[in-house]
């Protein structure tokens, strides 16, 4: 706070000394108690659209609390591995975590509804769901099993389809195909008959190099950009069906959510939805600055052929039944989440798209 | 606050009657003043996406300062008349007010960018401009003469293009058509050949009814929903090229947003670009519902012919260049946010783009 520009205010305003000297202010201290908490995230700090996100989130908690309430911020593998979040939250090691909620299908694929999955909504489709669409009761009453009071937290926006060494021209390049690929999407790929790979971030590159692995998908150009995968695996395919808007999730222990006062509840759920809304406009913001810097370096930009797409979004339904017919959780949001997804398509053809397929390509197009 | 709760929390956390009676509280008390506000908007009560975002802003800020900030809103015409908003605020009658910044093209069709053009940004769009493009540098600049400081406060999407008594099959159709549109959309139709209207929101009906007018446009399906017009005008244009994405601005008088304690500043901003997150979930959930009913009510959806959108993108971009050549503030906008624009177009089409245009048909198209 700028001390001096404080006392001038308050000066104008005449009514803060006032405050200051009768009953209110025990009443806000009380509401308003000194508190520490420890945030850590999935993700490393050269992600720094992610990682930016908590920095600015703990920055707005303190500024709209004077500072009382702290909110110390770690990255992925300071003191949780990245993909342990969900873990040290659900222990109350943290009291929150910022991950991507696909990180733990393998606990439970019904976790995949609260980020992405092969043909699930996009970042405005997604946050209509969560927010009023029923998503957020739903996924709450979920992660209750996990001690988890989940809040949306950012979205990364549609996603690319990552780097291939060899161009893919229809679905029977996809067979054989070995692709770093994790989740419900690897599960998809397999099904098209893709081998799909797990390799942690930094061995990408050098697989990619050698040609152990065939391709490998990231995100988009802004944190793709930073990996160098261009050189090696120069087809940049589009898009990225499998994260069509891929949110990510701020990740409280309920016991130190329900143990707030509910002032704070109130600053952490509103500093948590704006993040979401920065979080986007900067992916959006950098994303066109790097597209052009990649193309530039030599990236081939390719769109998946139509008979792969055909096939995914195929083997992605059937997966989907499949996993809803033996899991009762995920069955119960699938039949919601579907129909909704359905009627949030059907709706954005009209104004949204229509608007995009003219006014995007009208400097190309209109003579 | 729900007492009971805070006093169980309270004795959990262990902080809270520390706090209470240790130095910091009269600081926290003098940064909090107590503080009345009057937030008037441009928008009847009926439009509760659009009202419904400063009852939403009004009881974050409240919630968020233990109700000692408090926000009084008013829809139009209660204190202030819609359309004088910006000098109800200007003028420090009402210390904030909620509108559409292109109501004031008539003073300096600048305001424009502020809000929505024809074929200007789409909702992520101008939210990333805004928030990280240089959009809020160069519009909180212009509008100091208006002694206003503007925050982004929300988004309608992409709007519909209105309601026509007959099909428009080809822009000899638009010639002559008595539409009722305003602004620099107004002036776009005009060099289309049509005749721009202006009529105030209730007198809509009975001129589409009696066929004084051709065509009226309002904003999308939740919007229009309760205005009847479908069973007069039942041909349902989209998309409104006009209205990609406006933006919602939170006007506030420059001397009382800079008179606010800076807590109080962080809460005000943090928490209309939350209502902004918001505002957008809401409208895109509503709308999907709408939409149903009025074509289950008759509406006939129907998509601008080619020639019409090629000769507004022309028209746009003449009216865009007369209007530079005459107005300095203009022509130092338009130039960046021209750029911004063409490069946001482009980087749309690839990720966004390529994932809606699939997976938005494909529950038809893909047997």
């Amino acid at each position: 706070m700028d001390r001096r520009k404080f006392l001038g205010q308050a000066a104008t305003a005449g009514v803060a000394a006032a405050a200051a000297s009768t009953l209110p202010a025990p009443a806000i201290a009380q509401s308003m108690p000194d508190l520490n908490w420890r945030l850590t995230s999935s993700f490393p700090k050269s992600l720094d659209t992610l990682f930016g996100g908590i920095e600015h989130f703990a920055k707005r908690v303190a500024d709209m609390t004077g500072n009382k309430f702290k909110i110390r911020t770690f990255a992925a593998g300071e003191i949780v591995p990245g993909l342990q979040v969900l873990d040290a939250v659900q222990k109350g090691t943290v009291e929150a975590g910022q991950t991507a909620s696909y990180y733990y299908v393998g606990k439970d694929p019904t976790f995949a509804f609260d980020c992405a999955m092969p043909f699930s909504m996009t970042a405005r489709q997604q946050q209509a769901w969560m927010l009023h669409g029923g998503g957020y009761a739903l996924m709450r009453e979920f992660m209750k099993d996990y001690d988890v009071h989940p809040i949306v937290f950012g979205n990364t926006g549609a996603q690319m389809g990552g780097w291939f060494r060899k161009p893919i021209q229809s679905l029977a390049d996809v067979r054989n195909l070995k692709f770093r690929i994790a989740g419900l999407a690897g599960q998809v790929f397999a099904k098209l008959g893709a081998v799909p790979q797990v390799i942690a971030g930094g061995e990408i590159y050098p697989a990619l190099e050698k040609g152990t692995i065939d391709a490998a998908e990231w995100v988009g150009p802004y944190d793709d950009e930073k990996l160098g995968f261009v050189k090696v695996a120069p087809y940049y395919n589009y898009p990225g069906f499998w994260e069509g808007g891929t949110q990510v999730t701020l990740m409280i222990n309920t016991k130190h959510w329900e143990a707030l006062p509910p002032l704070y509840k109130h600053v952490v759920e509103t500093a948590a939805h704006e993040t979401c809304l920065d979080m986007l406009a900067k992916y959006d913001h950098l994303n066109v600055i790097s597209i052009k810097k990649l193309v530039a370096a030599g990236a081939k930009l390719t769109p998946w052929p139509r008979d792969v797409l055909e096939a995914a979004w195929k083997a992605s339904h059937q997966l989907y039944d499949e996993i809803a017919a033996k899991n009762e959780k995920f069955k119960k949001i699938y039949g919601p989440w579907k129909a909704y997804r359905d009627d949030q398509y059907q709706w954005f053809r009209v104004a949204e798209l229509s608007f995009a397929n003219f006014s995007f390509t009208a400097q190309q197009t209109v003579k």
